[in-house]
């Protein structure tokens, strides 16, 4: 058989396979296959991966853990620098091209956090959190007392009123109760929102500090046996947490837009639009039953009662609380580390990355995405040491700061922007990588169908079958759970496959997908995790209840270098724009019965439908067009062309001058809400104008998104017309 | 105007309001006119109704309740009997004709209730209440021990294994678990069914005992203030009651389906199918809270968390409980109060009840219903002091023994059968009359408008406006709030009208239904109410929380009034059978829907939508035949037939052999589930055949449904006949 003609067939046979799932999944799905390899290639690729699947090893993973929760490291301390310094020599080991990246950022340093109780008696609060004779690390005296990073010192006194979950429904719930928070510091449980969120609402509410505090309804007691005996929160524990206003914009909060560097534009924190102006504490269960039970005035609403063994009521009565918050923020060091396997082609990259820095010692929320990342690393040295060479650069980013607000990652990418958009493909993040087995993402719609597929070829450590199946069962399991309750499965997802949600708030993948329009995915291992941010999300914790085996960090290592080499090494770069087009239409149908009963609505809305459907038409003959391409590389000048483009319709969904009030945000499609907690604002501007019945801002809003999507439709007919191109000169020419 | 040119002008406008009101609604529904009441006669009703309801008075009801609750007077104690006799003495001072039935019926008295921890600690549970020094009640030493009714003897000792509510889908999940209950001891807590049923499904399961308690969450601080602060269960309240399986039988259990009479055959108590055969003790959460925080084995899955504050396991584990149960069982007298105002037609009866026996002191329950039926009776009986006499004979019944198994109500049914078959028009029963300011009925589905239509002529002492408009805001505001929730409203409610459910178990309108065939009503206003059956249930309650000025059950008294005079002076009836025919077809199409994939079951079930639509269809044409009738009374010999018949049709649905299991049921379209808890199952033969998958009991249920449907069918034909004709008359003579 001649070379032509066996190519011939193979690509023939690739052809119609990749027609056939189109046609069933309205997308690209391998069967034996690929998506984005040619058949001969997806063989070597499949060989590839298993050699690099067997190396990620569970003794490694723990010993980088134990290494990686050594110490509390909190960003802006010594020790985050000799954790950064560590994770920058273990890249190099591993034949990675290392850099270590510092800016010098706003950083708090904790002075004085004292609450307590002065009537109908008084209390001292705002207690440390119990340590656990079973457990050194819970005495380790170096670890801060908890507070909520960029809350304004101040020492305020007055009554309380619990508030709930501090959303904007509580405030509803609480006006029709005739109660206002004026002049009142507010008792906020956490959950179902951004910390954020909740200061943020009370401010405008003219409240005067903020009692944030963990109820065991939610990831305590009642939730199940907490720490030492369960992975839940004991009644010490307290949740820290950043209070920066990273709706409006993460990251520095003197650089918003630009990297922190020595030499760029700072403005004062006066200015800064992310800092809260009310003084904020993060307490236990234990300190804010103090409070909460000798709050008097109504009975709480439906829905408002915790776990507490009392009857709530929303307050204020006689109790008055007396709080003092003493922060010394300043310009502090901090510290990325950027690590490169170069690849052939120098000019696309392949981003990974996780942060590093902790708010104690940080075993689950970031050490496990860590040590599994490390893994993946090591594995791909591995794979070069033994004379394999990426095809294109992967790069590995370890950032430090996410704690307080996404700092190292938004400054880096503020100060690269301009390189990453011309050579970074997607950006794959991880944070809390492994609590428990149940393996959970978001993702950028183009990169859902390349998650699942590399989770088929996972093997999950207790089904022993694939992660994807595991994964398909317990989303089915959860939606059962769920079916009758009020919380709904992301809208976009299609039946029959595993949920993966939109990538909301929450980590460092939001400067990628947010500022600068790389696709992004985001990944990691969920179980009962009741200890995030407190003490006891240390390395006892992990041994004993998120990962004893450290398995599910051996699976991540596996599945984020699946991910990462199919994207390095791909034909044709495996983005699914016709599940885009898919979403969007669907998201444009919501946002129409929305806005059904205005017609002014109903006019803006439809620019974006209109719009919706005129990418999903174009998205949908692209993904035909690329099916049909008989071989690879045909004109590698025009693979390559193809390549660029399919990362680059992401950067169409950019809009310069952002979202309405936060113009830092400048995707069209998707935004953390500005109200609605962690979770994704799909199309945020119009629905958030929508939601607030404001024309204007709908009509700019629509038009924005409309102009998006419109740049991207063309750009896929753009791509389909070469994909066509490229096609017909080998059936031509044989 | 001559007197048949005005009766025809006035007729003739009524014929044309019913139809009008038919065809929007597809019911008899009054705007001006009162449905079944030519118009000259309605305004007569008006003003009767008006001048009653001025009569009922809150200082009476108060004094009244006070009486009622002055000791505790359960079933087959001296008080009891004392109690009957005050309540004899009201009727007779009314000018009611009194009698004093007696029956001797089996009734325990306990002994000995002793409940304790013997491992890993000891310590002695089932405590008594803790009395409140602001309440004198609360220290009477004649309050017995708590206990379960019905309860045998016992003396066990074993591990404890806690299922949640005790129901059949909390079995479905310990058995996921892999946890048996055989030869354990069950916890469950209360609610979600009635207890009878959590024993039962125990004894079934092969457990050696039962322990029921009040969980925090469903009747105590997390529902609300608990008492003395608020009207929710305290820590030490327990919750006493029958667990008679009366969803077998009620009543006396040695006497099934006869009265209990001097000379009527009795069973052994060995041969009664609706005595349990494992001890069960009631328990407060405080105790059942030792118990609980020492069950070791599987954290409880989603849901089976309480409000106790700690995590909740499963069981067994170390812990082992000692449970000594002695009850002295005999046969012990009960004493009925049967009042009657004898109306002109001595032979058409409209009937009213409460019971009078109470676990303690009973203020709610059932003390605030008899107040107000004592004020309803006293203000009929001021109208017939002023001259007035009924149409139909008023009877009202006192009945003793309700609490352990509805046992007066359903050994004088069972006594008076074939002429309450031939008299009974209507049974209005009401019980715990008034713990807050909530309307909420039941009724069998011909009387629901007239419940409503009453409603909303009476005054609501908060919103001063209609009961009815107060009682549609409360029902859309529940709605609302269950909205996304898996509890549904009941299917049948056509949209716009407050809901009423249909009559289940749990009070004494059972034997009128389900035993007798009469048409039923279940009535009275609901609040916060978490002392039910425990010694809080008191005059203090009442007068801080439930119903402080008395109000609600003078509203109550009005709303019974209104409802029995309309009963009592209607030229025809208004039972409405195109409601009822809608409401079936409803239940039938709901079936189909859950036989859809068997083909057997589809083919019963068929069986029964086609005579659903059959019955239906009769239903519409004779509600149309009514609504044609031009004046009355044409021939009253005709009328008094129309009327007989309507009651009638009720009995038609009476299947003599009973449900398949459970004979003493009769009525083949409602019952009480026999697992589903207190509520109404309708069609239940059908409905627990389809459950079970049995299909030869299935067609055998759904023939008796269809016969029954078809012989009511058949009855309303015959009524249209008659309408027809007597319309016809005056038309032609005119």
């Amino acid at each position: 058989m001649s070379f032509f003609l066996r190519h011939w067939i193979a690509a023939a046979a690739m052809a119609v396979l990749l027609l056939f799932s189109v046609a069933i999944s309205g997308g690209q799905e391998s069967v034996v296959g690929i998506p984005g390899f040619s058949p001969a290639h997806a063989q070597a690729e499949r060989q590839l991966e298993e050699t690099f699947r067997a190396i990620p090893d569970a003794a490694r993973a723990e010993s980088n853990l134990r290494h990686l929760t050594s110490e509390p490291h909190r960003a802006g301390t010594d020790a985050s620098h000799r954790v950064a310094e560590w994770l920058r020599d273990q890249y190099r080991s591993f034949g990675f091209d290392t850099e270590m990246v510092t800016y010098k950022v706003w950083l708090p340093e904790p002075r004085e956090i004292k609450l307590e109780l002065t009537a109908p008696v008084t209390k001292s609060l705002a207690s440390p959190e119990q340590p656990f004779a079973g457990d050194n690390q819970t005495y380790d005296s170096r670890v801060a007392p908890a507070f909520n990073a960029y809350s304004p010192s101040g020492d305020i006194r007055g009554p309380v009123v619990y508030v709930n979950y501090g959303m904007p429904d509580d405030y509803r719930d609480l006006s029709s109760l005739g109660v206002s928070v004026e002049g009142k510091i507010v008792l906020a449980r956490y959950g179902r929102g951004y910390r954020g969120i909740k200061v943020k609402l009370a401010e405008e509410h003219k409240a005067v500090g903020v009692i944030l505090y963990s109820d065991p309804e939610d990831d305590g007691y009642a939730a199940g046996d907490p720490y030492p005996g369960g992975p839940w929160r004991p009644a010490s524990g307290v949740q820290r947490g950043s209070v920066m206003y990273t709706q409006i914009y993460p990251g520095d909060p003197l650089t918003p837009g630009g990297g922190a560097t020595p030499t760029v534009k700072r403005i004062t924190p006066a200015d800064a639009a992310n800092l809260p102006r009310i003084p904020t504490i993060p307490i236990s269960a234990q300190d804010a039953s103090v409070i909460l039970s000798n709050l008097s005035g109504a009975h709480v609403p439906h829905g408002w009662q915790g776990g507490l063994a009392f009857t709530y009521h929303v307050g204020p009565g006689d109790s008055q609380v007396h709080m003092k918050v003493a922060i010394d923020y300043a310009e502090r060091p901090i510290y990325d580390v950027i690590a490169k396997l170069h690849g052939t082609n120098d000019d696309e990259w392949v981003m990974l990355g996780n942060h590093h820095d902790a708010w104690v010692f940080g075993a689950a929320d970031p050490g496990s995405g860590t040590s599994a990342m490390l893994e993946t690393a090591r594995a791909l040295g591995e794979l070069v040491k033994s004379g394999w060479k990426p095809r294109r650069t992967i790069v590995i980013c370890q950032w430090d700061a996410e704690e307080p607000g996404l700092i190292g990652s938004t400054e880096w990418v503020e100060e690269h922007r301009a390189e990453l958009q011309a050579k970074a493909l997607v950006y794959i993040n991880t944070d809390v990588g492994a609590t428990g087995p149940n393996f959970a993402a978001s993702a950028t719609p183009s990169l859902k169908d390349l998650v699942r597929d590399a989770t088929r070829d996972v093997k999950d450590p207790d089904t022993l079958g694939a992660v994807y199946d595991a994964w398909s069962e317990q989303a089915a399991r959860a939606k059962r759970e769920e079916a009758g309750t009020t919380r709904q499965a992301p809208p976009a997802d299609p039946p029959g496959k595993p949920p993966l949600t939109p990538l909301g708030a929450g980590s460092d993948f939001s400067p990628f997908v947010d500022f600068a329009g790389v696709a992004s995915i985001d990944m990691g291992f969920g179980g009962d995790y009741g200890v995030y941010h407190s003490v006891f999300d240390d390395f006892y914790w992990m041994k004993h209840f998120g990962d004893p085996h450290f398995e599910y960090q051996v699976a991540l290592a596996r599945v984020l270098g699946t991910v990462a080499l199919r994207l390095d090494q791909a034909d044709l770069l495996p983005f699914d724009y016709s599940a885009y087009g898919a979403e969007m239409e669907q998201e444009a149908r919501n946002l129409a019965t929305a806005a059904a009963r205005q017609p002014e609505e109903t006019a803006s809305v439809k620019i974006v439908t209109d719009a919706a459907a005129r990418f999903a038409a174009s998205a949908s003959r692209e993904s035909q067009a690329l099916a049909g391409i008989s071989s690879f590389p045909q004109d590698p000048k025009v693979t390559e062309t193809i390549n660029r483009n399919l990362a680059e319709v992401e950067r169409d969904f950019l809009a310069p001058e952002g979202l309405a009030g936060r113009p830092w945000f400048k995707h069209t499609l998707f935004a953390p809400g500005s109200y609605t907690g962690y979770s994704a604002e799909v199309m945020p501007g119009v629905t958030e104008a929508l939601t607030r019945h404001d024309l204007p801002v709908l009509r700019r809003e629509a038009n924005a998104v409309a102009a998006a999507l419109e740049r991207a439709a063309r750009r896929l007919d753009d791509i389909a017309h070469l994909a066509r191109q490229t096609n017909a000169s080998p059936v031509e020419g044989r």
